[in-house]
């Protein structure tokens, strides 16, 4: 297992960690191609703007749309590249994602469906479609730390897990962003000139909205909680946080609608004060803006007849839910 | 279907009340025994005192053990009105209920089975072989109103259902707080010269703690929620609140113990301001309070990884989850 050096924010020299790390890619992909895939989050856009400063037009960065994700964040975020002077293609990949999380409930085989899917069915066939060698990924030092300990799978940290990605996948995986922690990337996105809007952008799992519902992520509940993410998020745009999201529980629980039984769906809200995503701790919302966001989540979303709030801390709850 | 008149709480002359109620009572039982079974709640309570006051010894009170009940119940309740000079019997029917329960995961299954029995299995028994031909309920105006519309199926109003007690089960129900809300029972307990810790004391639902776990109520769950329910009572005594209470979920959540990932189970608190159980709002708990009892949560109640605070109303919520 390769070992990782912390380079902590305070110590970050953000201009010569990006000559540096643009420096590495340029070396390692020679003449050659390179490939990645944006999120949207910080941390793959950190990576676009990298490779897009090593390598030019030679980095195809690819928006792969998998049905999960929040609402109008395929044509957001391209945008927001376009307007750097880097291209992006959406690949359309919604069913051959929804097809693969049918029937599945357990947690661990729902991240391992969106893997296999993204990496075999989908990414896998762009690199070798594209004729590039090496991909360009936004693994963390949080991410490698969870991955090794056992708390979390990414499916981004092939190497530290012991797995060649090169027999595993056909590919060579580059992680510039290893050795930061999330204060760090944000401090390098800011520096890289990515908007506020990128560099201050809350942290969003791999697995999208399907780690947003407990239980078996279908396209009625996808929509379902991609409709209280929308609320959550308008809500507490104004609340200093870490990170805030939205859970669609699988328990129903009992209400009342027009005068009568109704056994309802439960949006559970969490949202964290946090450093770095290892230590976490709920924020301190006024209840005025609580029961804000929870009567419109009752009245806007069909079918919801409660919601709750998040009260325990990281550990040991983890930030995500799924 | 019976319509019943309301008696407000402010217009209410609690001594007037009891006189009144209690000679009803005299007059239909005559000279005969009467029955109830006294679960300790504020109605079961004021009845007993009512059937003692008009009664005597001619009035026979069963606490029935059904293994649901909070932590030290039956010896406490048992106690209370031992002081009072009213002698209530212990029935340990905590195997017949639990074996009742196994696999039922249904909501409205789980009351009815509860319901069955405990009155065809365990307290029917206890009347006929009583040879009392009368029972007195605790049915106050809230039960029937949700009953009536649908929202809950209380096991204590079959005569507002239309269903005939008499040919259902075998014996003749009074009601005699059928005219009351919450608070007006209140009073009504006060006048007769009941300890406040009953007088005051929260709701607690029939299916009592049963009605605290969502899914299959195992001997397990039960035992987890009557845990958290002591811990809830604990740091939320303080608290001036109509309600308050823990609720064990099916879903399970990731969380983190010993470095390692644990994949465990949520907690929801509620604790609900409301005057007569008909709207409520939850209370503005101070954060610090939250997290305190969150924290006691997760480290005294095996497998609780996470803790939610309930944030909606009700309606749409109900008070109870199940």
């Amino acid at each position: 297992m390769q070992k990782v050096e912390e380079l902590k924010a305070g110590e970050l020299d953000a201009r010569a960690f990006i000559e540096e790390e643009a420096g590495k890619i340029s070396k390692i992909v020679g003449g050659g191609l390179a490939i990645n895939a944006l999120s949207g989050g910080v941390d793959s856009s950190v990576v676009t703007m990298l490779g897009h400063k090593a390598l030019g037009d030679r980095l195809k960065t690819y928006f792969i749309d998998n049905a999960l994700m929040r609402k109008d964040e395929p044509r957001n975020i391209v945008g927001i590249f376009k307007k750097l002077g880097v291209k992006v293609e959406i690949i359309d990949a919604k069913k051959i994602f929804l097809d693969a999380l049918r029937g599945i409930t357990d947690p661990e085989e729902k991240r391992e469906a969106i893997t296999q899917t993204f990496y075999k069915n989908v990414f896998g066939k762009l690199v070798r479609k594209s004729g590039a060698r090496d991909l360009l990924q936004g693994t963390i030092l949080t991410d490698v730390d969870e991955t090794v300990a056992g708390i979390k799978r990414q499916h981004n940290v092939f190497e530290q897990l012991g797995i060649d990605p090169q027999a595993a996948f056909g590919y060579k995986i580059i992680e510039p962003l290893a050795r930061l922690r999330k204060d760090g990337v944000r401090k390098v996105a800011a520096a890289l000139g990515l908007p506020e809007s990128v560099y201050n952008r809350m942290p969003f799992p791999g697995p999208a909205l399907s780690a947003r519902v407990i239980g078996e992520a279908t396209p009625e509940k996808i929509e379902i909680v991609r409709q209280a993410t929308v609320i959550t998020e308008e809500e507490l745009a104004s609340v200093k946080a870490f990170q805030y999201m939205a859970i669609l529980h699988n328990d129903r629980v009992t209400g009342i609608r027009g005068g009568k039984r109704d056994y309802g769906l439960q949006i559970e809200i969490r949202c964290w004060d946090s450093i770095d995503a290892r230590n976490a701790s709920p924020t301190r919302i006024s209840y005025e803006k609580l029961e804000g966001l929870a009567r419109r989540m009752t009245a806007e979303v069909p079918g919801v007849v409660s919601v709750t709030y998040n009260i325990a801390t990281k550990p040991p709850s983890t930030m995500e839910a799924v």
